[in-house]
């Protein structure tokens, strides 16, 4: 007896009654191992059976509006005091007027004050959790998302990532500075006032530091960036290519972890996104406002995270790590199983989830 | 305004509203960041506000045995035809009869049929999904889960695991075979009948692979298996200790990534899950039931998953890896933040989870 939402997939859990549709039995495509380049992580892409956007049950993120909100105008103080603000009203802090607001996490992961005091525990190793945990609030307005905001204020966004970062990388404590975003409580968001966070921590995280490893093995081989690699491949081939501009790329990754998983990358080599120019911003800005209008329109307002994946501190400059964003709609289940191996299953292959964002392209307008 | 399950914490993502308890507040002692010894991986450990296990919202796995079960007495050809049962009543295959069965997935994540064909794609690696993909039906008793099965039949279970790795092992496609359970809907499971998975890969999943190789590296270091070091530690430190047989030890892990995580790991060091005696299973199947049936005491029934990490095939007989199981509760919602970054945060230090664990032991039949 199948749960009640046993069409909502898990990645690679009990498929047993999970197949999209009985009539496709008999098809007998081979799914296909996919090796990510960057990384060395193989995924199974499902061919047979593909799940299509529709196939995929889920709650529709939608602003409710309703009850008290401590990121909107008026209720300033119900934040830590704030870090950064976009104000062109000359207006005072922790008041009314902002346009972008950055305040500390009000119940942070990880403690701001204090020294690391890294010691032994027999065989195991450990240190204080000092680190920054702070909430970027992209606009006073409840109702908007960063798919609604005009471009102009979503490039502010990138602005107050890169302003943070810049500031915190002056925290010698601080080994990576990881910029993501969590859009919809199914994607872990706990406050529908659109948000993105910041932590800065005392370590790079493993899946970082594989990438950055990763991008250095191909670096050493073939004295080339293996991202401007894949950007030159993609666009050559076109059949996971989403949308470009002058500066940026947008593609769904050939080894795809996730449905409609979607990475956007700088076609000119940059390591660092805080190294990003005015010039670029500006191209980027629309961009994602345009694919997150997609996701939306193709999926019926998914839940979705984003990362920015930049070089860790201290290793800026080189020529074999390429910063990215990397979109992820929150679509399927994820069973522990994932946790225990790294391994994912994808049950729409990214040349499809790749045409269906393409088609979906709009018009935007600001 | 938070979402109506905000107190269900996702690991890493908007903690904005999810503290425990304002009371709490001023409290400042510091999270820990601590290191897993064999991979590297760094995870927070919130020391602060720990997470009891009443904190935890979320849905008590019941089973209601309403509708069709293709795992129940009658249904046999229901399923694809069985590749091994357990009767001993003499009664025909693909019949009632049978304490255990083990049947192809009906809907597999990959084909057993056809060769790997290795190929590249301009710069990415590919090659045909071939593996195989088993259900291990553990009781044609509906009503039951390996928590209140008699740990003679749970015993069963870990033969079967057995004697399908050792089958599956001669096909020289595999480089891996995974054995995993999804037990409740949010751990992935689509049938409640109970039952457990197997899964035999052309390529060693990447998360074994730096279990295996964070270990070969304290070898070559130490000349002494990681594992064992662990559980010399543990044994004596036992603050983080389960529950211990002649045989085997329950631990909480020192950097556990999930709140009440648990390791199992066989005292004696050995590398393959498969090459555990008649007398070893005797002592791991009563301590699996009876941790499993703590878990339900404790955490009121949680939906949870758990895999075993055994050698690589064609890596038996090594001195620096250590099979063991890992069970987790599934009791947090993950953002796609950690997909992102592999970093964790665990809301319930182990030296806690390990004690109410402790606390709950059980006197259980069988």
């Amino acid at each position: 007896m199948p749960a009640a939402d046993s069409r909502q997939t898990t990645a690679y859990s009990d498929s047993w009654l999970e197949a999209v549709s009985d009539e496709l039995e008999g098809v007998t495509t081979l799914p296909e191992l996919r090796k990510d380049p960057v990384t060395g992580r193989w995924v199974i892409i499902a061919t047979d059976r593909a799940k299509r956007p529709t196939d995929f049950v889920r709650d529709k993120v939608q602003i409710r509006g309703s009850g008290f909100c401590p990121f909107c105008y008026g209720n300033e103080s119900k934040t830590p005091p704030e870090i950064l603000a976009y104000r062109s009203d000359g207006s005072a802090r922790n008041s009314p007027g902002w346009s972008l607001r950055v305040v500390a996490n009000k119940f942070p992961a990880l403690g701001i004050e204090g020294s690391l005091n890294r010691q032994g525990e027999g065989l195991y190793d450990k240190m204080n959790g000092i680190g920054a945990h702070e909430v970027i609030i992209e606009t006073p307005k409840h109702d908007l998302t960063l798919a609604t905001l005009p471009a102009r204020q979503v490039e502010d966004v990138l602005w107050a990532y890169r302003d943070r970062i810049i500031d915190l990388k002056k925290d010698r404590r601080f080994k990576y500075i990881l910029i993501f975003k969590n859009h919809g409580d199914a994607a872990g968001a706990s406050l529908e006032h659109t948000h993105s966070q910041l932590i800065a921590l005392p370590v790079v995280p493993k899946r970082v530091t594989e990438e950055v490893e990763g991008a250095r093995e191909h670096y050493d081989f073939k004295e080339r960036c293996i991202f401007c690699d894949i950007i030159r491949q993609e666009k050559e081939s076109k059949v996971r290519l989403i949308s470009e501009n002058d500066g940026f790329l947008a593609i769904a990754p050939f080894a795809s972890r996730f449905p409609f998983e979607i990475w956007i990358l700088p076609k000119t080599h940059q390591c660092a996104f805080e190294e990003s120019q005015k010039g670029e911003f500006e191209l980027l800005a629309p961009m994602l406002k345009d694919l997150l209008s997609r996701l939306d329109r193709v999926l019926d307002f998914p839940a979705y995270n984003y990362i920015v994946h930049t070089s860790p501190i201290g290793e800026a400059a080189q020529d074999y790590y390429h910063w990215h964003m990397e979109i992820i709609p929150k679509l399927t289940k994820i069973a522990g199983f994932e946790w225990g191996t790294g391994f994912y299953i994808n049950p729409t292959p990214p040349e499809e989830s790749a045409k269906f964002l393409r088609d979906a392209a709009l018009t935007f307008g600001s």
